[in-house]
């Protein structure tokens, strides 16, 4: 059925009285780093480009390993290609491929280069790549976002703390939360990109080459800025790796946060939110049930993304220089760690854009447990000018008289509030409702509907700008990794 | 190539506009819980037959679904079976494909059974297989460390702390340590298989059912010493997958030292073992060089099981009960580790037998550093009654001397050593040489090697023993889970 | 303020140029390995005792040396102990002050021993200890389930499924579903025990010792079963450290999620609970406010304990036998781990026994949703004997009847039911109410009040079978480690 | 001894029936976060004369409040201040302890601003002093590298690859690989340094305030570059910690790789490089036993981080916004993660200056193995034109030859040489040697001494220019921070 064993089969005989097959098993690559042909195919042209254009081989085999190569890719992209594990892993599958195709010349391509720097160019690519496409997700996460925000800059909502009821706020401004998240885990992306953009290419087996080769040549036609500066460190660094791992789990706890929060609004009992049928799961016999499995999974890559995190830095703990076989472990891990932040930043975003918002149960929970008390004695201290704690005593006289009356604060009478404290006016009815409340928060960053609208319009150009000073670099590796194809 | 999108494809326009697209890639689990299919197969068989028993549906029925099942069980071992990821995951593949082979009657299968206490017991059922594997797994390493321990009985090498010499150990006494962790591993597989020995199979969706069902019946008829006791619990419970990546994470701690210990041991400096090509590479052009990658590969899976064991105990943490679709993420992470221990353990005790010992290298770095000072000084105390102190100063000043003529301290003259202390007698070389310092190492548990020739005979005879102990519940489960086949 | 320099000030120039400084500050573990004095001294006596009955050392000494440790005990206990960082660590303190307060005697209780021995049955011990507390913390809170399982045997609550109602349940069969994870936990501590019941003390510095130890003598006299049987082993092995780890993250999982269900069971919205004042914080002028920061708190937990253990298991990854430095890490996180797991018991125990329970609202919400629809089908087949499928469509059509109604199920009239299937009832009733529908989930562990009754009988015999099973080793190491001071 | 319930003392009957016992033992945090004194001082003052500015609270008030903090500030300095576990945390110790103080003005300094954004901008001051310590830190770490690599431009050591002799490098250049490891991870400090460089009070409970405050005046007061934008994001955001512990991680992964080399080297088997009793430990009666202790800790707290950071992941994953209980678990992981990073890159600066190293017993290491084979195939290609595989064969051959005459390559005879190859000519032993060898490797980022020397000058140059870049915001924080006391 696949060609590796499966399940419990894996720890039977089959291994008892067989190195060949034991070795074949741990040993091996191929499975999953077949995933980097792209890469692995792009690196070894520019690398032949160069070495033609330094005269370390002719011009004719540089072209027929550029036409071989390009042939292969055929091949992989068709499905055609017959990857072997014999071969062990991507580049023994491409080069011996090669030497099938063109003959002698593919010999040449491997001067002045080792599988070490090799597999660290394909794998740094791969995961600038993936930098590069999360930023791009993030951006799209964002702007759901700030549509929504914009939807409903004046609906309120509860806020919470401790998941009960603390203030009123509104559900842009909670959105616009999550903007600030995506946006700080877009910036890591951007920050990474630019850390990570050297080129390891020509740093050999780990100590540089006598060939007299070009690696900034190589470097741009690659579309990193630079090559590597230290030939040990380009072939036992690891960082990008970790560091794609670290900006993940932080994203997926964003994400699960605002999963949690789906799944709770979701509920009967809270019913503030409706995912469509497009993200949940129902009953045929319970037509409300409406599982919002969508949030459940995208919580639980969270789980998935730290496993991969923790996993890898284990495995580079303690390793000596340069390269040690340790280091093969470090792919699986990162693709499962890219494809789950992938699936979850598309599922959050589509999501965010499908649910159907219950403006009037949120609104109708913002008012609950005298969520106003603290306007109530804000405003005592600030037209009154009494003392904080003089003005909690009076606010909290007021909410067990409402209490007792059944009634939300805004409903007291001001004779009866004047009970309390004589000098309260009419005007304090401005800050007891809901609605009242929201618009009065209007410090930098606070809830107020006008202030949401605002913010909206300033991440849309701050977007547009940003939009720009990343086109240079997103526009060079795609010309250098694509363009030719 | 594939059916899911790989690496960095899955980012792009390809989900934008497509709920649909994102749903099946987060939703459908087929691509890994097909590897139930066994477990799967069995479960519904012991149902259908246990419904017949009961008198809830037909005994025809109950015929025409075992056969459609074992029909099924056929297709999928054949690779004839057509996997659809419409169907989502293994029970639907299953009973759609039932439909389709036997009609209505695969209808009935489904009474008084839910998804969720399928898919719990399908799950645990193959735990429960991948921790009697590990346990006869870990025998195999225990017997291959015997071995190893008996042939070296007396071969002296350094006792290392802080990677330095500390005292002369013999080779089979260091073996010995490791037959003690793995045997810890294999009973902590025991407990666990005692632990979750239950059958969780009639639980149905949370709450049980109004069937007349006999769940003794199917928990033994599935090898499983019981029901379990709460149906909500029974469907909620991931604690069998937690208990095998704890273990296996520690396990993997006690492969990954003696790994550390084989790189370090097989480099030219300290030259102890030597690798055969069956579980190193080699350089085409540097025949010296040995690279020993089975073993840098073995302690790189402790990340990977690490990582998986965080996973899982990530993903449970603060889920409400019954059941929430978070826990479709506990099986890739398990399965991965069930391979991952598989693979190592396997490659583990291929080495132990594998390795060539030079025991010659080992005698000569036993003796580096005066590494029987403490025998010498433990000497003063036991045979002339000197306290500790003292002791130690005449050992120090026995050194000095020693280091001052560069001779070992078994070459330095009895008159030379009757300076320090006038009683000491020619008695005192018994104990300074590496061979007599082992031999004197008589406590409990201690490297003489008559200690070490016991201790592998006391464990052979508890293995033995042993084996007998489980091989009943083996049985059970083999019959159960495979007989019919 | 502290003796340990805080916060940034560490960072500075204070260690610029000052490497004793650094040293101590990375090498003294006084700090924190003080906490096992207890186990320090008692493992000392046991020492000595043995050593004097050996013969090895004299009567005297040995009656001196226990009077001494006694008298450090007592400093210690009545905070009159100097600590020294100088002094390193528990064991080198412990000697130096013997020495101070018997004099040369003191000397003769290190022979035939080492630090590495010693601390390795010092923690051992602790974590023994600690295993036992926890063994009974867990029979605490299983003991509070029960209570409130008996209490609330017919207490309808909604089961809930994705957080969506699912089917109705009792309160007292979820309780139990938690009795159940809590005698895991505590099954999983009593086979750690059994494990770990075995003495390193004796195995020296790594290799044993010519000295004529009785090493069972000092093992029946700490309360161990017996004395490890390889010295190497013994004091590289950290097991018994990662297994309470590896207890404590899963059964951290389990707190977690009762603590998941408090915090959403606690708001406004679903309102099934109450926590008194004693487990929750309110606010002065929102008196309705009451925040669960003993469930939050539990919950959080769950990280410090997986931080703890991954802590460990990353430290012990490929370290070479016997013993490294590297291994002073392993107790400020295992200790770390015992007072939080032990708080988090203790504050959930009591959150339990405390919480209000609101049945009217857990009643009402247990309706919700046509929750009685999978009766109503699994009646038609039991009953009337329609095929599974025809049932569920017969069903779906009843709830679309009942919703265009705005009524529940069982308020549907006998002659609307017919128009669906002619064939149904009056009998029908008895499972279309909530009540109705738990009495009937009668099957072995299914939520029915009558087995809740039961269960909650059969567990309390358990747990008074078990109580006497662990009692012998409970006393026993009891009288050991507590029994003389 | 001390004022919490040490060890399995917090197990037992005194939490058994005293809830208030356990919620103050769980809920309490001044223990750990009495750490963030000066920073909560900080942050009242400047929002205390803000309030004054902007015509909140009276002048007078603001004075008042000013001295009394200072007055506290004072006392914790000193060891007079009394902390108390009534008060819970730093905040309530220090507004009590301010009202007995100054009196009643001390109420208006809560004034639109709660607990919430309080703890907000006290932890993300503390974090990010621990960032730019950190980035310091790593700059004396870079700068003992450096002279090490200038000192040891020349010095050839075998590169390794699987703990394997593979090429001669020198060791100069394998200390500017841990040159860039230290310089990504500094990089990654100034990143989260301008990340994190917004001030979150004022955000208050989670809403935003009615009061006319000035964020702008108080960010720029406590040194950050502006407020933030979203009040909801302010309180509930801890990527700041999350990121600390990321950079934490990865760090210590590059601080571990060092110390296994110093562990590995300081063998007498390598014998590499010797620590001075600074670093190490020695043994009274082996001389020559130097436990390299420093080392051997700086890779356990590899553990102790990546510990941290899964716990602040996992108990971030899943809270709902904006403030849960939870997050008060943020502190104690991170401020032993700064600390545990700090003695680490301490110990390791001190480690990289004192170690002592045996150039010629590199040296000798670096021929082994016939370590310039590469060199021999790389001039055969290179000179002679010879196609890569047949340059391997070639040198195959000459390594054979050299073994069966037990000499390096080096001392094989031209006319030997030229039976395998006739074009080979004199100019062939330029590459023979290990000298030879790493003069070769001229390719950007290769390992020739020459290289090395204008690596090293780069980098101070580089440094130099960082310095001034980072200073400004370096002097800012330092002014608002400290500036004052």
């Amino acid at each position: 059925m696949t060609e590796r064993p499966v399940g419990n089969e894996m720890w039977g005989g089959r291994f008892a009285a067989r190195p060949d097959a034991i070795m074949q098993e741990i040993n091996a690559s191929i499975d999953f780093d077949k995933r980097l042909f792209h890469e692995d195919i792009d690196g070894s042209k520019a690398h032949a480009a160069m070495l033609a254009d330094q005269g370390i081989i002719g011009r004719e085999d540089a072209a027929e390993i550029a036409r071989g190569l390009e042939a292969i890719r055929a091949e992989i992209v068709a499905g055609d290609f017959a990857f072997s594990r014999e071969r062990e892993d991507i580049h023994m599958n491409v080069e011996a491929r090669l030497a099938e195709i063109i003959g002698p010349a593919a010999g040449r391509l491997h001067t002045a280069r080792s599988r070490n720097d090799q597999v660290a160019v394909d794998f740094r690519l791969h995961v600038k790549g993936a930098f590069q496409a999360a930023e791009a997700a993030f951006g799209r996460l964002i702007e759901a976002l700030l549509d929504r925000a914009e939807e409903h800059a004046d609906t309120v909502m509860p806020g919470f703390t401790h998941l009960q009821v603390a203030q009123p706020v509104t559900f842009g401004h909670h959105c616009l939360a999550y903007v600030e998240m995506a946006a700080r885990d877009r910036s890591r992306c951007a920050d990474a990109i630019t850390r990570l953009d050297e080129c390891p290419l020509g740093a050999a087996a780990l100590a540089g080459t006598g060939f007299a080769i070009d690696r900034h040549a190589t470097a741009l036609a690659l579309g990193f800025r630079e090559p590597t500066r230290n030939s040990i460190d380009s072939v036992s660094d690891r960082d990008f790796a970790l560091e794609f791992l670290s900006m993940a789990s932080i994203a997926a706890v964003h994400l699960s946060r605002l999963a949690e929060e789906i799944v709770i609004w979701s509920t009967p009992q809270f019913n503030f939110v409706r995912l469509s049928d497009a993200f949940s799961t129902g009953s045929s016999i319970m037509p409300q049930k409406r599982n919002p499995d969508a949030a459940e999974l995208v919580r639980a890559k969270t789980g998935r993304i730290n496993g991969a995190l923790i996993s890898l830095l284990t495995v580079m703990k303690g390793l000596p220089l340069a390269y040690s076989k340790d280091m093969q472990e470090d792919k699986e891990q990162v693709f499962d760690a890219i494809d789950s932040l992938a699936i979850a930043l598309a599922a959050t975003t589509g999501m965010v854009g499908d649910m159907t918002v219950n403006v009037a149960a949120m609104r109708a929970a913002a008012g609950h447990g005298f969520s106003t008390a603290t306007d109530l004695a804000d405003w005592l201290v600030r037209e009154l000018g009494l003392p904080f704690r003089e003005a909690h005593h009076v606010t909290g006289r007021a909410v067990a008289l409402a209490e007792s009356q059944k009634v939300g604060l805004e409903a007291l009478e001001l004779s009866a509030l004047q009970t309390l404290e004589p000098r309260i006016t009419e005007a304090v009815y401005a800050v007891l409702g809901v609605d009242a409340s929201v618009r009065s928060r209007t410090s930098f960053g606070g809830t107020a509907p006008d202030n949401v609208r605002k913010a909206v319009a300033d991440w849309r150009t701050r977007l547009l700008s940003a939009r720009e000073v990343i086109s240079p670099s997103g526009a060079a590796i795609k010309n250098a990794a694509a363009g030719e194809r």
